[in-house]
């Protein structure tokens, strides 16, 4: 395949935001692909990842990675198959997955690339969700930080979605009772019907704390938490002795500038010797095979289920970042690129 | 001994306090002392400890223990000589340490002793101290909770205080650059001079961000927190990737009722992937040998270095708590009882 002939449709940011990323704050160009030069290969995307840390990447607040920069292509997850190769580890035909950006190609070197996919039976997609980022955040965010023993009480938040749906299920394999918050009526039967929880509450609803008391009779364990904020501090006023909290994401908190203020926590977590934790899933990329040992399995004989929410071609992507948190979404967001 | 012809002195709680305790909240009166049963003994205390702890044995808001009753002994950690027994384990002359309470005799079944002092070749009351709680919590919070490595860096507050000043030591033995947080010029040089910290700098100066911005030029990657609040806030600020926060107090905060708010820690947290951990002492205390193998011969031949601040009978105990909040106190606060 002659790269030259190739046009590369790129979402680039046009705008930085404040809070949440909006679609006018993108741009859709075209762009040449650059020749190969020795040691790099061409990835046509098939899938885009859209995930809720995008407004994190986006923002100019310190965070734990440099903000993208205006005129640049989204930087987002993605996932491909080489379509020319100057690498002899990337052979064409090669399926990849990598921070090759909200594209429809992508020349790396190999620095991008997260994995090669393996799971060759299995769809590509998943190797953004339940075999991605998701399953490897849920998968060692629960078993080496929240470390949840059978018979124990585990309470996930954003437990519809991508990570949480994954963590509640792993930690009910382990013989814990789990308990799903979520927001509205649906994604709580979500988390009951599809997910097969003990039980969910909604954050939404008015009774929310004493739904959240009924439903963990025996306190909190282990809380994996997607949210921070006002639901936080009502699960950590249910925390037992020696209570693992997990902080995988701060979904319900808009903005981080100004400094959100709450109760303060420190007192809690001294009175029942507790802790919190905050969680970040490249510390464990060289343990991803563990996991990936873990949940392919799971995936294929059905003790794990996972919902996709994917949105057809390159122009959704813009838009679909605000989305996720309108709570619009059920399941894994991706996007769909046509041809590919 | 005839227990029968004893006066036993005993401060008890007169009134329930509100945030700090002071004398009035506590009456003195005297009691005899009930003839030994089968299986007591009889310990003449020594030295009565005076705790920041006993804030919160006291208020009535939930805790990591059950309020003292009204009219009843205040609950105290006590050293003392058994002088009377019908314990096997409990000859008359052993030396003990436990919740004894503040008062001049304690029977007891050896439910209250915390542990017999076989260091009779130091002082009776470092059992309450470097030897004693304080000494196991910084120990364990250190060195379990902490686990700071060579090179990095240790920021503890309370820094002059009973366990900060331990713990500060115990971090520089381990290859460590040691800050201490001490309120006022005098407590800072302490932390300098006397317990040989690399830096030390004071909460109460204008300019304490600053100061600590310039003694922790490589970030921070242990917080040893006795303090909570503002100087824990500030602190969390310029934590590391993996760092470890170990909260061992609160003393900063006068009143958890209403509960108070700061700036939401779960953000810090997940930038970088840091844990804050409530520490207790009573989770290490089957360990306790373990920490004694290290303190004594550190004590012993000079490395490990405390300050002892003792008040001289049993009718300065009830204004004793007070000053520890005022910071009027320097080292370990202890009653020394007369005619032990």
């Amino acid at each position: 395949m002659s790269s030259a002939s190739l046009v590369n449709r790129q979402v680039y940011l046009q705008d930085r935001p404040v809070g949440i990323p909006q679609a006018r704050h993108f741009g859709i160009r075209t762009a040449a692909v650059e020749p190969l030069r020795e040691g790099e290969f061409l990835v046509r995307n098939a899938f885009l990842s859209v995930d809720p840390a995008m407004r994190g990447w986006v923002n100019a607040a310190a965070n734990y990675s440099r903000p993208v920069e205006i005129g640049a292509v989204m930087r987002a997850f993605a996932a491909g198959r080489v379509v020319a190769s100057r690498h002899p580890d990337y052979p064409e035909g090669t399926a990849v997955m990598g921070m090759l950006g909200w594209q429809d190609y992508a020349v790396d070197d190999g620095s991008s690339i997260r994995r090669v996919v393996r799971e060759t039976d299995l769809p590509l997609s998943l190797s953004l969700g339940v075999l991605g980022l998701n399953g490897l955040t849920a998968y060692f965010a629960l078993t080496a930080c929240g470390r949840p023993e059978p018979g124990e009480t585990v309470v996930v938040s954003t437990a519809a979605g991508a990570v949480g749906s994954i963590a509640g299920q792993l930690a009910a394999a382990r013989g814990c009772r789990v308990v799903g918050i979520a927001g509205g009526p649906q994604k709580v039967a979500l988390c009951r019907d599809e997910f097969g929880f003990d039980a969910a509450v909604d954050y939404k609803a008015p009774d929310f704390e004493q739904a959240l008391a009924q439903a963990t009779p025996d306190g909190v364990d282990v809380y994996f938490d997607n949210t921070g904020g006002h639901i936080t501090d009502t699960v950590v006023g249910r925390i037992n002795r020696h209570a693992r909290i997990v902080v995988c994401g701060t979904a319900s908190v808009a903005s981080w500038d100004p400094w959100p203020e709450g109760p303060r926590i420190e007192r809690h977590l001294l009175n029942k010797a507790a802790s919190m934790q905050g969680f970040l899933a490249w510390d464990y990329e060289a343990r991803y095979q563990e996991a990936l040992d873990v949940l392919a399995p799971m995936v294929r004989d059905g003790r794990l289920r996972y919902l996709e929410d994917i949105l057809d071609g390159i122009e959704s992507a813009p838009g679909s970042i605000a989305d996720l948190y309108t709570g619009a979404n059920r399941g894994k967001r991706l996007i769909r690129l046509e041809g590919a």
